[in-house]
């Protein structure tokens, strides 16, 4: 019997970005060919332009063209209403096709804010665009670099507001939310995932911060008692190595930086983000547009390698668990 | 002509931890052996033990014993009274031969803050013992794993603390003590060290936190002023793997974690700490006493490698250029 490659969804991104280029370029290599039937998209006259630009053939592609727009003419490495409007369209259309089940999952090349913005696109990013279009607004992210898993309490908070919204409710939540997670990319396993520690070295008794003893201990034990595989605080500091030598198997992280320190000092390059709540999954690069090197050929396409072999990987699975995930209880 | 090889002392540590081990295996090995002059500090009944425990022959290796106390019976892996003093004679031996001129640098073994306390020390750890014996109290940390190099503006204070103590003179001090640090080294070079960010993304132009462009920023600019080949802030996902990379000669970290995640998640084992402000360097080893696999003979030495080959590095530039480090203004 011959099993299907699972389809995966790439919209090129903005025009005048990397976007293209490292989706072709990643589109034809053997490690992605072997697990994932990649399906591109975009309007045609980028694909023309990227094909003449790179000298690289299109031949054996699967390509789906956005018709009912145009690009037009565009510039590499500007801030443009076109290219803008034309990212937007990409994602747009891929997410149809996915509604549709014409793909299992999508993977996103870089989208410019600004360039949002000058097509009166005000959605800050993708995660928010795709929450749009899907009607999911309860997504959850996940970084993943090689092996180590880093979940997110908060992101896009100050610090000092990051470290005021630790209660208990909201690391239980957190800690739910992780496990949830977990199940919809069939990732539980019998080692137990972390969530990190807040201050340094878990406070020291308290002698630095209180958060651990007060509230996230408290909320890790009320969670074991629900049956969660999960251990905790574990000092910062030590976690994200640990998680990556295998002890556990993923991190709870508390903080933007916390997770992201980790992820990309590890390995840059090879770090995505996965977004997990919609009916399929997203992966996505975890670079931007790199304005300053689009249209050169020079662009590195390890992380859109990556992201497209990670949905190839759990697309399946996690279709199949939508529907427990959606209805979840504890 | 034959240049001496410098003398980098390491006082053995808590004896019921692997500290003795560890600098016993690491005194041995030829990569250290090229580089340094190693003089291991301890009782001479402690070297007997660790010779029969591990098997090891003591020959050809350069030992001070310390001789105006004894150390009596121990178990491995617990605390007890008489190794917190034993680690505490260790420490203090190991200054006075620094102070004396008869080793260059001091790399030490991990000592167990518990045996201290039993043994009615309480002064916190190495770094305020260093300080109590070289009347030095002004000391500056610096973390090292491989070419990564982090100094941090604050340490053994809470998240919320760390957040609250941001301001444009702490930092302008911190960039200023970092810059002196590195002179002292002889690690200054034309490429900049960097600043981290506070917030993620830098704050996003104030959209979530103004610590950047309140006070980091116009403290960077006023260094640059003063002539100090700074940058910065740079959002702090990104610094620590650029630094790596060779984009920045060092980062100095506005707090514990940020740091500490960074080098440990790179790379655990090899990363080592440094103290500098006394008129000899300390390295040391950046694990604990680790009592669980004391005197088993599975201990890692690589850390403890690594600092004596660090000491050995710098140990003779840092006591040349001490004077300048001390009549140091900008």
């Amino acid at each position: 019997m011959i099993q299907k490659l699972p389809v995966i969804g790439v919209p090129l991104g903005d025009p005048a970005g990397i976007g293209p280029e490292i989706a072709i370029k990643a589109a034809m290599l053997e490690t992605v060919q072997e697990i994932a039937h990649v399906k591109l998209i975009g309007h045609r006259e980028l694909f023309a332009h990227v094909q003449k630009q790179l000298s690289v053939s299109l031949d054996g592609l699967d390509i789906h063209y956005v018709e009912n727009s145009n690009l037009g003419d565009f510039e590499y490495g500007k801030i443009q209403v076109n290219c803008g409007k034309a990212a937007y369209d990409y994602i747009y259309e891929a997410t149809n096709l996915a509604k549709s089940n014409i793909i299992d999952a999508i993977a996103t090349t870089p989208i410019n804010k600004e360039s949002l913005r000058a097509a009166n696109i005000n959605t800050i990013g993708h995660t928010e665009l795709l929450g749009e279009f899907t009607g999911c607004h309860d997504l959850m992210t996940l970084f993943q670099t090689n092996k180590l898993q880093v979940f997110f309490l908060t992101r896009h908070l100050s610090l000092l507001d990051a470290c005021k919204v630790i209660t208990y409710d909201r690391v239980l939540n957190g800690i739910i939310d992780t496990y949830k997670s977990m199940k919809l990319l069939g990732t539980i396993s019998p080692i137990p995932f972390a969530v990190a520690g807040l201050n340094p070295h878990n406070g020291e008794h308290g002698l630095f911060g209180s958060e651990e003893e007060n509230f996230i201990r408290p909320a890790v034990i009320k969670a074991q008692e629900m049956g969660i595989p999960v251990v905790g605080p574990i000092p910062a500091d030590s976690v994200f190595y640990q998680a990556r030598t295998g002890k556990y198997s993923a991190v709870l992280s508390l903080y933007h930086d916390q997770g992201h320190i980790a992820t990309k000092t590890y390995d840059f390059e090879k770090t995505i983000s996965l977004t997990l709540g919609m009916p399929f999954l997203r992966t996505s690069v975890d670079h931007g547009t790199a304005f300053d090197i689009a249209g050169k050929g020079i662009a590195q396409h390890v992380s859109m390698e990556q992201a497209i072999i990670t949905a190839a990987k759990y697309a399946r699975d996690y279709k199949i668990n939508y529907p427990d995930f959606i209805n979840f209880t504890m």
